[in-house]
């Protein structure tokens, strides 16, 4: 297998590597096993959908490059793929897929077992794993000391480098050219899965060049189902006066840049009116409250309050830290969270609102915290979209 | 929130939770908390893509209806498509959400408590929960005695009811209908993202007013890519002479008929020729063995032997369970695997095999175990494609 278009070039991953390393040599640690995936992507580059059957990616602090096992069919997309050496990817035995009594995750072990980690410590990311594994590692690695490793990774991924940005970036303009499209033909008489064809279409033609390197998320709510967020589209006729909620992203190398939008098919009643006005109010509000040295807190409040003396009231958080496969499980933008923003930090200002049960309103802004301030990561208008 | 249309009756998913149910009597458990998505699925009707965040279903002895517990902006998603009283659907707080100390199982730990199940034997699927919510449930219900009750409603799945294998072959329709699609797109010039977007558009817009309504796993992998199944499309242009590896499949409330086919955009080598006839003759004994009573092994001892005989072999195994989601972790078509087949079991006949890092080839057949043999789930003919 030939070595593809590498996402980033070496240096960026081998940056990345020494921050996880710094972190090992804190906790005194000698090996990891990395199991999340988009943490694997991260150090990688990889990112074939194989995570459904075991799989790790070895740093250890001897090495220079960490050692990656998956699946023997799945080892040429990671040679391809990944900065890494040929020698550095392992394809495990097709044998241990399907068994019930052994799995990738003893393949793993005796590479431990063999590179002198066994008796040293050892980090897992013990959230990242099932019961039965994080058993079978503490029973076969007995005299290793066993850390957990969840999210420290993903901690580090929150600060995003310049490369990563115009990821993002890339990513964003895909996300616009999907709303574009789903101005066009969200109409009364298109079928909500024919809507859906054409906007995951675009999502994936990209624009200007640039492809859509896989498919994210995706939720287009109609109808009488816009009081909820992550209901699947459906065989309805969009009708004269249906509302669509949308939230999609791009996707570049596995980054994603998230948006929600409202659709009006026809004149929007004047409660849909007021909410996107004291939202759009909030937006500007935490928007202009995103400096480095603020908190993830700070923005948040700046949103709640703006947009409750507008007259609107939000329960879900409106926002969280975004970047490799949408959602990073880190900082949130909710009243208390302490996170200080820091710049190339990417959060989904998440301003979606399921008010009732049959009342709902979408929009978002991606955006990232610069030296001074936020910029936006897409460039479609902060609207509600009128179908006339 | 209005009730929608429902995928089964009513009595269909009591049926289901009366076979739960006697297992549960089996083992003395008297309450359950199913975490796996596909088994909520399966209880309920909900498809809804909310998994991202702690829900569970709660079945007890004592109740008619289980009680399902998710996110506050999910909880009418549940309403409009599940068979559950609207008293048996509860969202819990978005405080829970982004919470580092507190979750939803939170909520579901004080309500088995409130039932008097604390006291009593406890099912958890512990495969499918978090390191850390297994010993919140350890620790907050310290009275129970928590029982694994993983993958148990998985192999109550594994024989599909008549309305069950009706939604499959719906499935199977669109399947078709994709494939018939990628042999209209697949050309020389084409980017893999826009024929990728052709295709996946299909799956979506469904056939004949079937509309799908979801998308599964998609895998478009051409040269040089062949020699590896789950790596996503590039930006590359196909060519003459590229071949094209696909793997999808239909989605009709949630259950999936998968199908992999190879393309040779002209004409095939000879080594992809003779894979090809040697794959279509283990495919051809592997189903002429299926019958009820024989077993999961005698299947895949039928193919492995007929393809070897004809020069081919495979490391991997040569399928699996399919229905709700794809792939069921339950019985695998792989020598050695004791399962014996009852009528209405549904496999996915995997015959991809990826002989070296740059030679690979699909080829595929979903099936349903009869009174006497096999049914295709699809109708696409079983051909090594060439598009001139």
């Amino acid at each position: 297998m030939i070595k593809g278009d590498k996402a980033f070039p070496r240096d960026e991953y081998m940056g990345r590597l020494a921050a996880v390393k710094h972190e090992m040599t804190q906790l005194g640690i000698s090996a990891i096993v990395v199991t999340e995936e988009s943490n694997i992507t991260y150090l990688t580059g990889y990112t074939a959908q194989s995570g459904y059957v075991s799989q790790g990616l070895i740093v250890t602090l001897e090495a220079e490059e960490p050692t990656f096992f998956l699946r023997q069919m799945d080892a040429p997309a990671a040679i391809h793929q990944t900065f890494l050496d040929t020698d550095h990817v392992v394809g495990f035995s097709e044998a241990l897929v399907g068994d019930p009594d052994r799995n990738g995750f003893d393949a793993i072990i005796d590479f431990l077992h063999d590179a002198g980690a066994a008796e040293a410590g050892v980090g897992l990311e013990l959230t990242h794993l099932q019961a039965p594994d994080v058993a079978k590692f503490r029973s076969r690695l007995s005299s290793a000391t066993i850390t957990d490793f969840t999210d420290i990774i993903t901690w580090l991924r929150i600060v995003k480098t310049d490369l990563e940005i115009e990821k993002m970036r890339e990513a964003g303009r895909i996300t616009d050219a999907a709303i574009q499209r789903a101005r066009e033909v969200l109409r009364p008489g298109v079928r909500e899965a024919d809507a859906a064809a054409e906007i995951i279409s675009q999502l994936l033609r990209g624009t200007d060049g640039i492809v859509g390197t896989g498919l994210a998320s995706f939720f287009l709510c109609a109808s009488p189902r816009i009081g909820t967020p992550h209901i699947p589209w459906t065989e309805d006729v969009l009708r004269p006066g249906s509302q669509v909620n949308l939230e999609l992203g791009g996707m570049r190398h596995a980054y994603v840049t998230p948006i929600m939008r409202t659709f009006s098919l026809g004149t929007p009643s004047d409660r849909l009116r007021r909410v996107h006005e004291a939202e759009v109010a909030g937006l500007e509000a935490a928007l202009a409250a995103v400096e480095p040295g603020r908190t993830c807190s700070d923005v948040a409040e700046a949103f709640y309050r703006t947009a409750e003396a507008h007259g609107v009231t939000k329960e879900s958080r409106c926002g969280y830290a975004v970047g490799i496969n949408w959602l990073e499980a880190t900082a949130s933008l909710k009243v208390g969270d302490p996170t200080v923003l820091v710049p190339n930090m990417t959060f989904h200002l998440m301003l979606g609102n399921w008010i009732d049960a049959d009342f709902g309103y979408a929009l978002s802004q991606t955006f990232r915290v610069t030296e001074s301030g936020a910029e936006a990561l897409t460039a479609a208008p902060i609207e509600l979209f009128q179908i006339d």
